[in-house]
């Protein structure tokens, strides 16, 4: 046999660290068997539940009430422990601050510490907005940890950061590491060339450890709160803390993980990584790609891969070779349609899928996406890719790897287009393939530079050779007799679109739009000063502080009329009238 | 000024490297300006248009009808070239085939090479599917590079191979590589340790061709058709290609290659590939993936990155680290579910990721569909992911990386459980977690076991935990703890999750089906002997395969009745009726 005995406390505000504390203490008295102290929410009355410690005054509480219940193997030790509690609520916690005098609002803390750059808050969530937006206000940067934001006034406040240049991480916020100091919960993690921006907690924690393991260390990592990549948010920390990182130059690879955002959001943040200029490691957990790599954009799928790709890149840089990006003026003003001419149906098929990453609309014969079908297969249309192996070419006509009379046609009369900029072709060697495609393929190649230059214009030509060094018709020779008449050759089939890719998007003079363009520039001096902090709300992230001896202060915080809901709204009248 | 002269023969069959032959030795006669010899198909008119060798009367001509036409620079030049057609037409071409005889059809190739495992067929597609029925009578596997074959032979076809152990690969089919020999188009690749089975053509050539590059090689290349992968013919072929390779002792990595395939068929294609006990690259291009790897399964998303990892798996081999699936008898026959319970929320996210590869439906308070949403967090059901960091679990409490009691009391409760076998935490370590979480775990970790134990159970606990060797915690300390009370501790978040789905699959007795089982296994033999076959179509095949060394005889074909369509239905109906 065992007995219950119940304690409702009406309206009042606890520390959730103290809470927790009084349910142990309760727990040690002689003869208690168990012991629960939660808020009077729904949830909490299901774990009373589960713990067999519900019982029938319980069900009244209300979500702000206070509800203590202790199992006691008879009636004297339960009163007994219940009748201390408030000697227990009223002992001073863990003294594990060394704080001569503890300010009670956030106005005495900035006063006393007017250089801290950051307010962290951990208060409960409804009293978090006010407390943010006063250290926006204040010109501080806000780690936000506190959940239970609504998302409407994460908007305002993000908002309101963005205008003043400064970063509010979170709601929801678990984990930053700046300038070597973990805020809320965050690993020790060396100091190394990795950056992270994280709309995830243990995303972050997880990487950054593994990172760490991985032999190698981080610079910043940046939460933002889980809602952050979201349409309504539009991730605006997620792009303010992209364009910090992508500033500091001892960050050389950045991470950004999250759970996936809108598709809108992250095509939106993968063309801003686009312009970063570093290689971006983009891990948007779950979030399907067809392609590893946009340009300096990694996709992964994994924590492990995101640490272990982070790290070989940051070991080997980015590898961007370039395709005559930087000679521009050789092309006239209406040059700038891409036309590719395959005798690979899976090339092609591979190319129409790689440009999808630079140019939304390439035409085909066989189209990804059947709006792009050409009507008439032999006559191009704005950037067009041809498959020459499909059935509509090859009836009583030798395949184009056997036979290069139709393509060499077309080559010539797409380089008298005066729209055409660029013509890829694959060259496929081997067995019964053409015995020396070169040998044909080569003077329709000069022929169509040739004739494009008596014009003023400059026609780029590249050519992906398919082969082996032992294919019977000596790819060396081949791939020198193809250079020799103009053309730029990549064995890499992948590479060759790619840098086509590029080369039509510098053309077109549509650079990425990134719609962060109006995101203002956060003083990059945030992540050289030593951290200094007000920390409001839990004191074990003052410890935390303290312990990685950053300069913090810590605000002895209690909720307005000690959490009384009415109580506060008619203060909050009174102030707004008087 | 110039003129044009056509010429149109009706009903005749030619060989297209005739056609091609003929309209080169045209174009070198003196005063010939252009010249084009096509079947006279649409697409093929449209090119004569393209080229301006359009006249008035070849628009009347048919897709069976020869168009002859040549463009002068005068009337005689140009009719003196066309009153050379028929002998150009009859003269031998390029007789790079050293045969004394030639057999004229098939039956007789056969019984002058009865040994020939393999017949290549390259004939216009009306006539292949005949010569590809009779060849599998005969007892022969099939190189079916005719295209233009409608999918419902290309079904009954391999239909009939799969009945009789053999293999047709195609129609369509491009390329292949058997036992070092090339067919069709094929690229000369050193023998390595990776095979490979292809939808795709070029898709082969590319990334075996990389693979040489690359500094490793091939064992066999098998090609399918490119529809093989397709819903109707449900791949057949690429099902017996996948099951050859798994029993070749030398092919240490398989590569699957096709564009994206039907959902159904490249799930199923895939379950098969986790059953072939060795890495499997899977390059289905363009095909989403949101994991890289399922356990021997790899994802790649282009053909080099298909070749690299290829190489880098044979170099390293199946790395498969094992979680108690060699003891399952451990458990009972009831225990057959997963409960984690996690205190971070992307960890939960992840690991729900994870195991959709594993078990297809895990309840959660945050699932990823949401018609896994448990209806009451505090009651698990079947497999069951909770993310105890849930606002629902956080008000007035401290966050679980703080505070474990609600997670030990969960712990203890999902343990006695009858049907749980399984249960996956997450431990996070850093500045601002609990001071030392094993302490509180462990003595709840190590009484669940002690209690299933009592109940002749076995409860397997396994612990990610996220951390580095600088953390407060002390995480070698951590691990001890947790690992001396009976948990199985990773440091890798997706090894565990994956060591866990693994588990559960075994547990609950549900293999992976395959729909591939009813394929009957092809003698081993046709990747061990030295490649013999017979050549139907293409004369330069008949040359690579020559020029490889390959014993091989051509058949001097022609179709029925000269390609008179009329005639040869006049000729099939006598037949029947006799």
């Amino acid at each position: 046999m065992s007995v219950l005995t119940v304690e409702i406390r009406s309206g009042a505000y606890y520390d959730s660290v103290i809470l927790m504390q009084l349910q142990r203490s309760l727990m040690d008295f002689p003869g208690v068997l168990d012991a629960g102290v939660v808020m009077g929410t729904k949830a909490n009355k299901d774990v009373l539940e589960q713990s067999n410690l519900l019982a029938p005054e319980t069900e009244a509480a209300e979500p702000d009430d206070l509800i203590i219940v202790v199992r006691g193997k008879d009636n004297t030790s339960a009163d007994e422990a219940i009748g201390k509690v408030d000697e227990l609520l009223s002992a001073r916690r863990s003294a594990g601050i060394d704080q001569e005098y503890y300010p009670k609002s956030l106005e005495t803390a900035i006063k006393m510490l007017p250089e801290a750059q950051w307010v962290l808050i951990s208060v409960p969530g409804r009293y978090a907005s006010n407390l943010a937006q006063y250290s926006l206000d204040s010109g501080k940067h806000v780690f936000l940890y506190s959940d239970n934001v609504t998302i409407e006034n994460e908007i305002s406040l993000k908002k309101l950061a963005a205008e003043k240049c400064l970063l509010v991480m979170g709601p929801d916020c678990g984990t930053a590491i700046i300038n070597g100091v973990g805020l809320g919960f965050a690993n020790k993690v060396r100091h190394g060339p990795i950056g992270i921006v994280a709309a995830s907690g243990t995303g972050l924690q997880q990487v950054s450890s593994r990172i760490h393991q991985f032999g190698s260390g981080i610079t910043h990592a940046l939460g933002t709160g889980g809602r952050d990549l979201s349409e309504q948010v539009n991730a605006i920390t997620a792009r303010q803390g992209l364009d910090l990182l992508s500033r500091d130059p001892e960050t050389k690879v950045i991470c950004l993980i999250s759970k996936p955002p809108s598709p809108q959001v992250a095509n939106e943040l993968i063309d801003l990584a686009r312009k970063l200029g570093k290689p971006v490691v983009v891990n948007f957990i779950g979030f399907s790609t067809s392609s590893r790599k946009v340009d300096n954009v990694y996709f992964t799928a994994s924590f492990d891969e995101t640490a272990q790709l982070a790290l070989d890149l940051a070991a080997s840089g980015l590898d961007e070779s370039g395709l005559s990006i930087h000679n521009l003026d050789r092309f006239t003003a209406s040059q700038k349609y891409l036309r590719g001419l395959f005798s690979g149906g899976t090339l092609a098929y591979e190319a129409l899928l790689i440009l999808q990453d630079y140019i939304p609309n390439v035409y085909s014969n066989t189209p990804i996406n059947k709006e792009f079908q050409l009507l008439d297969s032999m006559v191009s249309k704005e950037h067009t890719i041809i498959d020459l192996g499909e059935d509509e070419f090859t009836v009583g006509r030798l395949h184009p790897m056997m036979d290069n009379d139709l393509r060499i046609r077309r080559l010539l009369k797409e380089a008298s287009d005066p729209e055409v900029a660029v013509i890829l072709l694959d060259v496929v060697l081997g067995y019964g393939a053409h015995p020396n495609p070169a040998s044909e393929l080569a003077p329709a190649i000069a022929e169509a530079k040739s004739s494009a230059r008596d014009k003023s214009r400059y026609v780029e030509i590249v050519a992906i050779v398919s082969g082996t060094d032992e294919d019977p018709q000596g790819i060396q020779d081949q791939i020198k007799v193809l250079e020799d008449a103009g053309a730029i050759v990549e064995l890499s089939s992948e590479t060759a679109v790619r840098q086509v890719g590029r080369l039509i998007n510098s053309l077109i003079l549509e650079p990425i739009s990134s719609g962060s363009d109006y995101i203002q520039k956060i003083d990059i001096d945030i992540l050289r000063q030593p951290l200094t902090a007000i920390n409001i709300g839990l004191e074990s992230f003052m410890e935390s502080l303290l312990a990685q001896e950053a300069e913090a202060i810590h605000v002895d915080w209690r909720p307005p009329a000690g959490g009384d809901e009415r109580l506060m709204s008619i203060l909050a009248k009174m102030r707004k009238e008087s």
